[in-house]
């Protein structure tokens, strides 16, 4: 076994500086690893003490008998490095170091968690400023969490890592009273040796685990991270996230706490599209989308049936389903005929959808009854059940009801608990059967195994390198002008409008002549990125007018900037093109290509999007850039909308992979590149960049 | 007293229809009123029983020794009608009437309902197919609910009306779990005779109600509804409300819940708009929300303090505010140095904000002295503290240290609970802290107190109904044609682009040459509104061509009509301007102008809003005009984005409600009336309607 192996199924634990009071937080380890029945040997040390809650305790690390595959130093961060630096000589798999006082804190903190790397050695370290590990699955508690108070842990398929101890608390503590079931939860933290992605690589390797639930601060290594998250994909197991840091405030709450520099947020959206990665938009979604996906039913469409014994709750849940996109159906005549076999009166609602079976509540063979006929009506693809008031008295009743259908069917199988009934949640829950307090909740998590299993599911292509590709050097340094840029796009294979360079006015009407009947006059200058905020832009000038025009504008530069312009462009001017803006963006995370429609209005509303790169230089694909030109509100504009001619999209897509492959080649060199607008002109017209601006190393 | 103050705070309770068995739903109201408390006298009416629960029982509603001021009436739909006849002639005050099959179940139904009116005659009803009220103030339980069978109800200040009777169970048990306190819980349902209107007409006067908290299916009497919300705020109560049917689904499964239509749900937004309502956008809101306003705490800015022992956590509540809009500072020189006197050690951040106070969840008065610090600091608004794990163990520590600073200060104290700790949940609430398991309830929570309280206030004036507007008759009947319609937007003050119609290429042609240099060429038919999609739309066309355009219009129109074209607009082309879409809605709720910018991407990214009509034919105001304009996020190219020249704003609003005075004038007349686009020009150019469409009652 290797060190990350040891950490996570050691069989046996030293715990340094342990102490004899359970009550101190340094007594908790060994208390919780007896509790909770650790199988393996423990190994407590301390100088002070001879015995341990009944176990023999090791005055230093020198003097175990054997060298423990894990062991949890407790000690203050000053006398944590020569542990480690110990553990390290004598053989230790892993430590876990609690100690805070690290990078979170600063400059000098950052010295300290170097010198403790560089004292671990070929030791692994989880931590430091960690909680530490739970194993739910072998029932092996490596933490001094107090959430281990619990006198149960309930083991499942749900394996969770979070960059925050005390969220790792909440979180067991909040699953354990849900009843949702845990595989392994690890505190990353400050991750000066074992990250995210080691765990995320090595919870895919984890039979117990069949999703991955992340509690995310920063990602600090893109490139291991989404080749686990990709390997996690081709495991058939699906990772959802919960990020922070989504406003200015949080990701500077997020940098304090861990003391990563975050990427932008939208990168993270990047980032997680790219893999398959499902993100949890509130923090109760990152216990629910996984105990519904970890239920392992099989979503084969978008119709859902609610089940209700209380008209108000099954409405709720009706309408929250809507917002999420699914169909709610009313049963077609044979369904309806079996529902109202069941039930005599003309008072229950059995010929719509949510089916109202009054009372069922209390009458668990109706009940049973009409989910089968549900289950086996070919018009639904998942069944929600609401548990009513009964559910507060007598959970058992309509939980086993539940649990009893599971067999009848692969389809999803869900509860809404109406009234606060949080024995009805965790029984159910601990049956396989997602359980949920919130409406939201429901849709959230069939969106979620709609992605994974159903239509909106996008293969996470296993990543193939290309052959590494050389850096090209680029002639020019620095800003370049609006031609200079446009010639490296063309370079790359992005075609510019046609375009003179002109420095009088005899040349301008000459090339106007040549580019017309109207014509575009821009100022030309690397030093001048807004050129209408200085008056340098003038369209749909005729030839005749482009003299007086060109003098125009040089009396408006020269009294915006006080300096006369040196040289203008004169371009043709495309019409019944749409616009796109194509641009590059630098980022902790990585580099991606933003798009975006061209135009005020779509930059006034935000719709743009951001496309990973992928790393190790490989190519895009054309399937990505179509997707993530699909993702933009104002996509129709380039699909023909109303009536318009379709936009020349694959002559787009060949633009954006050829800008793609500039930003590949020039890596580092490139630091700044955007074409702004694009020309998307009718299919089969190809595209052409009207403007553009780069920025190279100097 | 009336029926309705009968109702809430009944002396005299009749129970038609009781059972001697409290396991049943109809033995239910009599054993709840016993449980609860209730002051008064009980009267069960049972023709086979001579003693309930140890009451005298009455044979029938004539045998009771006084006219009860309430009746329960838990008889099957078949009995109910008489029941109320007898009820309503003995003088009783109001009946509330639990049976269902009524008008939630179609036409037959709401034929009973309508009988089941005409029987109570001046007696109050509240129902059909109500679980009943809860006076939680009195402790008087005039309900079946098993939401009852709770030991203890909370008395609070959140008056809540639910038109379902499965929410209001759903709600009460919801509320005790988390010590939320509730003054009265209506179930309306049906609501033949009382609804929400009239409860939160009530409410507005109950001194113990400061908050009023409504789940809405349907707004059936809009007028009232928005009177009573005015007199609301006026008593200074605001008024939170979650709505379902935002869906087609749950619109759907909503009208066959209670049988009504809802209006479209953008136009409850625009009711809640006008009248000052928050909508709550999570069914968690719709207890979280209130529960803040109730505690009464005063927020004077953004500035939020979030104190914590658990990083994690701290930061999560941060990120949570962020994403709500919230301000963060890290305490000022001097709040950082009296935190920093509190504790030795390097590892505490107490110079950021979240401010981490290491272990104080343990040292209460390390705690009591950090809020003291916080709370007397100019620097915060508001301060949020997260219960951390020590909450599970003893919620009462942390708890009394935030409840004795209560009195230090009148700002908002709120907290989060990390972990799942519900009796500090419900210890906290119970204290008048509101205490939140979902990080995004404190966001909502303290946008819902700002909005109230703070910077987003909006006045909502007393409203003045202007005198009774005559409606105005109009000439023309049907569809208009374009000339004719903007001829109508002119007679009530909204100028029309400069417009001539002709008939004949010879007439096109003079008109080009008046209106020049460039025209627009339009199809001029009342029959034909989408004008572009049969060829009838040339833009920018010079007189000289305007003959030969005219021709190739005509064909075009005949190949795509089969009808020759009779007439036809030359208008002036109008360049630089910005387009505004301006229409009119007429909807359940009542009518409403919409607003929206002009172009493609605006529809695309659905970037409009409605502005709903007063009641009585009052006028809209300039300053409700522009607070809707500003909703838009395209507002900023009216308002000189990017150095455009700013819009003629000031004409636009008077447009504006010239276009809602002439909704008014033509009230049921005017079916459908759009003006797409109107040109609203650079500032003192003022604007004009290009295009409309207008239909009129044949």
């Amino acid at each position: 076994m290797n060190g990350l192996q040891k950490l996570l199924r050691p069989r046996s634990v030293a715990v340094v500086g342990a102490s004899a009071d359970p009550a101190k937080t340094s007594g908790r380890p060994v208390a919780y690893l007896q509790k909770h029945g650790f199988q393996g040997r423990i190994y407590p040390v301390n100088p002070k003490a001879s015995e341990i809650a009944g176990l023999r305790c090791y005055p230093d690390v020198r003097a175990l008998p054997e060298a423990p595959d894990v062991a949890i130093v407790l000690l203050s961060a000053q006398h944590t490095q020569q542990a480690v630096r110990d553990l390290a000589d004598i053989g230790t798999g892993a430590a876990i170091v609690l100690a805070s006082g690290y990078s979170e804190t600063g400059e000098e903190g950052a010295r300290r968690q170097r010198e403790l790397r560089d004292a671990a050695g070929s030791m692994r370290i989880l931590g430091p400023n960690t909680i530490g590990l739970v194993n739910l699955t072998d029932r092996i508690t490596l933490s001094a969490s107090g959430a281990l108070e619990l006198d149960h842990l309930h083991s499942g398929a749900v394996g969770l890592v979070s960059q925050s101890g005390g969220i790792l608390g909440a979180l067991l503590s909040r699953a354990a009273a849900r009843g949702i079931g845990l595989s392994k939860l690890i505190s990353t933290s400050n991750e000066v040796d074992l990250d995210l992605a080691d765990f995320v690589d090595a919870l895919a390797d984890d039979p117990a685990t069949r999703v991955i639930a992340l509690y995310v601060e920063s990602i600090r290594n893109p490139k291991t991270f989404r080749a686990a998250a990709r390997k996690a994909a081709a495991a058939g197991k699906p990772i959802v996230a919960f990020k922070i840091g989504r406003s200015a405030s949080g990701a500077q709450a997020a940098a304090s706490h861990t003391g990563a520099l975050a990427g932008a947020d939208a990168m993270y959206d990047a980032l997680f599209d790219d893999v398959g990665i499902i993100r949890a938009q509130t923090f109760a979604d990152l216990l629910d989308i996984p105990a519904a996906l970890a239920s392992e039913r099989k979503l084969g469409g978008q119709r859902v049936a609610v089940l209700t014994s209380t008209g108000g709750a099954g409405t709720l849940v009706a309408d929250s389903l809507g917002v999420a996109g699914f169909e709610l159906p009313a049963p077609d005549a044979a369904t309806g005929a079996a529902l109202r076999t069941l039930q005599t009166g003309d008072h229950a609602a059995l010929d719509r959808n949510p089916i109202d079976v009054t009372l069922a509540g209390l009458q668990p063979d109706l009940l049973r009854n009409a989910i089968r006929i549900v289950l086996e009506s070919d018009q639904y693809d998942a069944l929600v059940v609401v548990v009513g008031s009964s559910g507060v008295a007598q959970p058992e009743l309509m939980a086993n009801a539940l649990r009893d259908s599971l067999a009848l069917s692969s389809k999803p199988l869900m509860a809404f608990i109406s009234p606060h009934a949080p024995r009805a949640a965790e029984v159910l829950s601990h049956y396989g059967i997602p359980a949920f307090p919130a409406p939201e909740s429901i849709g959230a998590a069939l969106s979620a195994m709609w992605r994974v299993q159903g239509g909106k599911k996008r293969a996470v292509p296993a990543h193939v390198p290309s052959k590494a590709t050389e850096p090209i050097s680029c002639m020019e340094r620095g800003s370049l002008d609006e031609a200079q840029a446009k010639a490296l796009f063309v370079r790359f294979g992005i075609p510019g409008v046609r375009e003179i360079t002109v420095t009088s006015e005899s040349q301008a009407t000459s090339a106007a002549g040549t580019l017309g009947p109207r014509v575009v006059l821009k100022l030309l200058s690397s030093k001048i990125s807004h050129k209408s905020d200085v008056g340098g832009v003038a369209v749909n000038v005729a030839p005749e007018d482009i003299a007086d025009r060109l003098r125009q504008m040089t009396q408006d530069v020269q009294r915006h900037t006080g300096q006369p312009p040196q040289a203008f462009l004169v371009q043709e001017m495309v019409t019944g093109a749409a616009e796109v803006i194509v641009g590059l963006h630098h980022d902790p995370l990585g580099s991606a290509v933003l798009l975006g429609m061209g135009g005020v209005v779509a930059e006034l509303v935000r719709d743009t999007t951001l496309l990973l790169l992928p790393e190790d230089g490989a190519a895009l694909t054309e399937d990505a850039v179509l997707a993530a030109l699909q993702r933009l509100k104002t996509w129709p504009l380039l699909d023909g909308y109303r009536g318009r001619p379709k936009a020349d999209v694959p002559a787009l897509i060949q633009a954006v992979l050829a800008f793609a492959g500039m930003a590949t080649a020039l890596q580092a060199q490139l630091i700044e590149a955007e074409i702004n607008p694009l020309f998307v002109k009718p299919l089969g017209q190809g595209v052409c960049a009207a403007d553009g601006v780069v920025v190279l190393q100097d």
